[in-house]
Formats: C-alpha cells, sequence, structure tokens
C-alpha cells in the first residue's frame, strides 16, 4: 500500500498513527469524509473500518472518490529506473570489471528501492548475489533481509535506497577486490551513482555493510548532511561481534532518521548474540521487486544457488 | 528505439522509409532540422547521419532539442502492467488452477508485449514455461522466439499483445486441459482479459497458436473486427505440417496487419520443411522484458529447464 498517500489523505489528527490504528480506525479519519457519509457508506456496503474498506475499495470506488485505489495500491513493484537513472545505469564501464574477478554473465546489479527522490537513507552493501540476479535489484537474499529488517527497526521501511560496492557479483574475496574497488573506472562510476544519490534525496543516514562498503564511502568523501554509520556484513563470520557493533549504532540511527510514516519502529531495541531467522529476516516489499516476482521470493532467506559459474538455480523454500 | 517517436519527429517524405535507410539518412530528414543546422552539426561534432546521432545524441542533447533520447531511447524494458492491468492480473482466481494440473509455486505468467492500447495483433498461446517464470512475461523462450520471427516476418515486430491460454504452467498434457479450458473459472477469468485487449486495441489480427488456444478463442467468440488465424503450435511433433500449415496462412496475415513503422517485412515468404535455427528465431526485444534482463536471455532458444517441480535452472547458453 502507498502509504505516503494514504496518510495525505488522513485528517492531520490520524496522520501520526500506525497504520493498524488506521485499519481500525472509522472511515470518518480521511479529509471530508463526514460521519453522515461514513453511515451512508456503512449501511449501503458494510464498511465502517479503514482496514474493510481496504478490501473493498475497488469494488465501491465509483460511489467513494475520497482514495484513488490505483493510487493506493500500485504499483505494488517496481517498474525500474526512470530515464536519469537509466542514463546513467547504461553507462557502467563493464570493461573495469576483469572477467577473472567478476561473474559477468548475469549482468549488473544496480539499486533496490526509491529511485524517485524519497530515500532519507542510503544504504552500501558489497556485490550482488544469485537472488540479485534473478530478481535485478540489491539485496533480497538473505543478507538483504538481514538488513531490511534492521532498516525497519531504526524506522525505515521503504525510503531508502540500496546500492552495493561493487555492481558486478565478486567471484572470491580478498585484498585484490580493495584494489579493483579503488581502480579509476569502477570508483569513478560508482560516485556518480553516490554523487546522484546525495543530490537527488534528502538523505540523513548512510549505512554501509562491510570493509569494501566503509572504505568506498570513505573515498568517496561526500556524504553532505548525512551521517555515514559503518556496520559489520551481515555474513562475517563473527556473527555475535556482528551483532553487537549493529547494537552500538541503532540507536543513534534510530535517533537521526525520521521514521517512514505508518511505521511502529523499536527504540532501544538490541539483537541477541545471535541472529534469530524467525524475527530478524524482513521480507523484501513488493515495491522493490519486479512485477510478477513470487510471494515468496525475498523471504525466508536465500532461494537460490549457484551450481557454476554459468548456472543458478532457483527453488522454491522446502522444494526437492 | 522507440521508433513511432521516431518517425512522427521526421519529413513526411522519410516516414516511410525503413529504418536502415533512416540510419544512412541526413540529420536533415528531421522536422525543422535546416541543411545549414545540420551543418553547423556536421562541423561542431562531426555527426552527419542519423545512424552517428543516434550513437551521440546523449552528449550533443543540450544542443540538438530536435529528439528527446528520453523518448528515444528508454525506457528499453518493460516496467509492467499499468494501473487497469494490475487490477485484472490481481484477480486471477488461482484456485480454479488445480495444484494437481498445474505448477503454482512461481506464479501466473500473465502477459508480453503493448498494455498500452497500441497492439494490433493479439496473440495467444498455451501456457508459460521456465523461461517465462523467470521474465514473467508470457513467450520468450525457443517457442516464443520463433513465433516473434514469424510476427516480424508479417510485419509486426511490437504492436502485439500475447497471452496464453493458461496462466499457470502445465504439469503434462491431455484431454484434462481442454475440460480445465473450458471451467468456468479459468473460462470467464481468461475471457475478461480477451475482452480488455479487444476493448482497448486496434486488433486487425488475432493469431492463435495450437490447439488450445484454437479452443479457448473460439469458446470465446467476441473477436469483434479482428480477424482470427489458427497456426500449430511452434512445438508441435510434425514440424513439416506446422510450417506448412504457417505458410498457409502467411500472406492472409501479411496482408491483413498494417506493419509496424520502419520494419522490413518479406512478402511471400515461405518457411522450409524444419526450423533453421539460425535465422528462424527472433531476439525476445528488451522493450518486453523486466528491466535488467541480460542480453542473452530471449535469444539462441530457451535458457532454463525444469529439474523438478520446484526448481528452475537457468544457464547461459554454453554454460557448463
Amino acid at each position: 500500500m502507498n502509504l505516503p498517500y494514504l496518510y495525505s489523505k488522513l485528517k492531520p489528527s490520524y496522520r501520526l498513527r500506525s497504520i493498524d490504528e488506521i485499519y481500525a480506525a472509522p472511515l470518518t479519519c480521511i479529509n471530508g469524509v463526514s460521519s453522515s457519509t461514513a453511515r451512508n457508506i456503512e449501511l449501503a456496503y458494510r464498511i465502517s473500518t479503514m482496514g474493510v474498506l481496504f478490501k473493498n475499495l475497488r469494488n465501491i470506488y465509483a460511489h467513494f472518490n475520497y482514495l484513488d485505489p490505483c493510487k493506493l495500491f500500485y504499483p505494488s513493484f517496481d517498474p525500474g529506473p526512470n530515464c536519469g537513472w537509466q542514463f546513467l545505469f547504461s553507462d557502467i564501464p563493464h570493461d573495469s570489471f576483469p572477467a577473472a574477478n567478476f561473474r559477468k554473465e548475469f549482468g549488473p546489479v544496480f539499486y533496490r528501492g526509491r529511485l524517485d527522490g524519497t530515500a532519507r537513507v542510503m544504504v552500501v552493501g558489497q556485490d550482488p548475489s544469485t537472488d540479485e540476479a534473478l530478481a535485478k535489484r540489491a539485496m533480497v537474499g538473505q543478507a538483504g533481509q538481514l538488513v531490511q529488517k534492521y532498516l525497519e527497526r531504526v524506522g525505515i521501511d521503504r525510503s531508502y535506497i540500496i546500492v552495493n560496492t561493487f555492481a558486478y557479483s565478486m567471484k572470491s574475496s580478498g585484498a585484490i577486490y580493495d584494489t579493483l574497488s579503488e581502480s579509476a573506472g569502477i570508483r569513478a562510476y560508482r560516485e556518480r551513482i553516490f554523487d546522484k544519490i546525495v543530490t537527488e534525496n534528502p538523505l540523513q543516514a548512510i549505512i554501509c555493510f562491510g570493509a569494501l562498503a566503509r572504505k568506498a564511502v570513505y573515498m568517496w568523501g561526500r556524504a553532505g548532511a548525512a551521517t555515514v554509520y559503518n556496520l559489520t556484513h551481515p555474513t562475517a563470520p563473527d556473527t555475535a561481534a556482528t551483532l553487537s557493533d549493529w547494537n552500538s549504532d541503532f540507536d543513534n540511527i534510530y535517533e537521526r532518521v525520521t521514521p517512514d510514516v505508518g511505521l511502529v519502529r523499536t527504540r532501544g531495541f538490541r539483537y541477541d548474540i545471535d541472529f534469530h531467522y524467525d524475527v530478524d529476516l524482513a521480507k523484501i516489499p513488493a515495491r522493490d521487486l519486479p512485477f510478477g516476482t513470487p510471494e515468496w521470493f525475498g523471504t525466508g532467506g536465500t532461494k537460490s544457488k549457484r551450481d557454476t559459474d554459468r548456472k543458478i538455480i532457483l527453488s522454491v523454500d522446502g522444494g526437492g
């Protein structure tokens, strides 16, 4: 659901309430809906709360023009980059990514999230893996779902843009990737993306996950008004250390970012010494994924694996 | 490239020329570009033909405002359905497709091509397979590439909308699928899609590939002004019979449809007794596929296969 649109249609006294409270609220919470209008809607359609309205809005829309179901419910997917971003993405210097170090077959993965100038947080990760190659979006596998949950807990469930240090998938690891990250072609192109994000978005925070992301943002050095936070990558071997690091920055980020409307965040939340995959993973929102992506993709961990460099195996969770 | 936009910007005498002729033409073929303007562009940028202009338009756009590169080159992918189509697609009666007969895991696949009211041809196929599940678009594997080439040869390379008899993948074949195709839920929903296509598009031809498609369109019976052509499915066992069937309708379809601008079609083309995969496959255009789809996908045959019902293996052509 397009919550910014929804909240813009509510009476001021309702705009700071959680989406759960809005679901339970009477239709009179909508700007312009009087108690008599609400009563007529209830008599005609048995719709008395916003939650029921959302389920039936498409059917009664002709008689209820206070909320546009197109704007409220769609797009429920990410249509892809606008023209300006397409220009920049199409400029990627493919040859600056050596085939010896990067998997080129499935192409680059550029982003996930808002390209429309509404991002308050920029997340920088490392490189895309197989789920990312299939979705053509960054951070959609297990690591991405752990990061997504962290963002939700500090108060951001949509106003982010996620990019990686490398748009291509790394074939291995090690010092060579520090060198490649600093190489002219890769660095200059990555920084054109960082610059465009900072220029077009009211960024409050830049959150780097992993050493490569930290170095990429440090080298760049043009964070502007945004505060830079350096967190350990969720896949780092010592999870206890990772989570203590995530905990140590939690309150700072929580205080720094304006939360997304309708989101209930968790002040003072602290991770345990290990991830609990039943609660520490968040579903990658459909609004971040291409049209037609199955519901189970982007939830419950990574769904695909690499067989050889030139094969990707996609399995339904629990599938044979 | 957005050819309808390009041709709309050309002087009338150039509007019926092929795109290859336009590439070779001088800049004066553009409406409003005088010979002196063309001369200045050539002196300043060494750009004297449209082909060279296309390569450099983005860089000189600030000084050459006769063609908008955003409109000319983007989107170079299919962003997905608009709101009205999303409403209809989200209404699919999932439970009308029995899990015993259809693969449900990867979700339905609804369409490929134009949803914007510019389709002159509706293509009806059978059901989506693995490449279709990955692209979330219909007819993108080998069968789709054979159909794509047939459409190009009769004169249509973009003004089509492709849908299937079944939005879900069939687990087997046989008479049961005739019964399922006629079952209330599946039939009624499919016909809502057919009706919306006929209502919104200036259809000239409806081309059915395979017996299930033919029956689906026949049962529906509301083709309106469009002529219905029933062709054998490209995967039918007797290829010689299939191609003689494709040949027998070729000229009729060729005469019936208005060709897409800038496309050179082949009057009186005839297939051999077997497919020649070097010339009879057409690349599925990037404009039909989601953002980020690799170049090799939708070309050179089917790129993925099903391991078990719950796995899809995607391989780069020739990959290990």
